[in-house]
């Protein structure tokens, strides 16, 4: 059942955004990015996956423009991937998911997120129904590990995530 | 590249969503059974996807929870699908990437989605912010032609989504 990448035949909206994200391990790469991951090593030991996946994704998320590559280091050469602004546009998709993803059988909360200077949980899709404020501006929500969060000892992202931070905060890692 | 169907590793509810609807074409398929499609014909012509992909993708909904399987002909046997509450509960993940889809260069509305009651144009989730409903009824949604719609005359099922109505509203077509 080969499937090409494009939904030819589908030219609604959610069919193009899904020509960008709707691939397997897409939206995970774009999580992870959200939560402050930039670099490829910290990408691959998070989310587990084969590099030549994981740097197929990275750089059709660069093509599409939801992430960016600036080269950190000159030699040798490292570059990173930041969250362009349509990329930030993602998180209401993703935070629609997760609550989504929360309401199935036997799913226990692994993060929490609230607005940060007032400390109300998020609303459905990002918005603080204590300030009024529609959409949250990422820097300000704080990501909190929730009653099912395991972090994996091996893992020094998960680690990292584990701890009360914001997102977009950059993960700072050993260099593996 | 082959990857499993599941995330093992990530047990975010991000991922548990995504082992139900991160396939190729699922969220498509919601999306119509949202629309109003019920029939395994009227999926077909609409998405234009092999028969095994839909066979497959309508029995793992089903067996989710997210569509209801449910026999209208005995005669021969015929079976219709249904939106359950949990495939309702998608309609923010889809409204979420529709939203994002437009902002994509070159994108043009195909559909509006209104607050029937009071004809505001919905939020980026599905909320009226002229009556202060978060989340409003899927019954209440008017689905409406966008500027960049253009429905295939050889396909039924876009004819009718091409006229003004309301989600879940079920779609009639002539038997193929």
């Amino acid at each position: 059942m080969a499937l090409g990448k494009d939904y030819a035949s589908q030219e609604c909206s959610v069919a193009r955004a899904l020509e960008i994200v709707g691939e397997r391990w897409t939206l995970l790469v774009v999580r992870d990015a959200l939560y402050g991951v930039r670099r490829y090593n910290d990408f691959l030991v998070h989310l587990g996956i084969p590099r030549a996946v994981l740097a197929a994704r990275l750089q059709a998320l660069t093509e599409a423009g939801v992430l960016e590559k600036r080269r950190y280091q000159e030699s040798p050469p490292r570059d990173e991937y930041l969250v362009t602004p349509l990329g930030r546009d993602l998180w209401p998709v993703l935070r629609a998911l997760g609550v989504w993803g929360r309401s199935l059988p036997g799913a226990e909360p692994m993060r929490e997120f609230r607005h940060a200077p007032c400390g109300t949980d998020l609303g459905l899709t990002g918005e603080c129904t204590t300030c009024g404020i529609g959409s949250v501006p990422l820097e300000d929500v704080e990501m909190l590990p929730g009653a099912g969060l395991d972090p994996d000892p091996a893992d020094p992202v998960s680690r990292v995530l584990a701890q009360p931070r914001r997102l977009l905060q950059p993960v700072v890692t050993e260099p593996v």
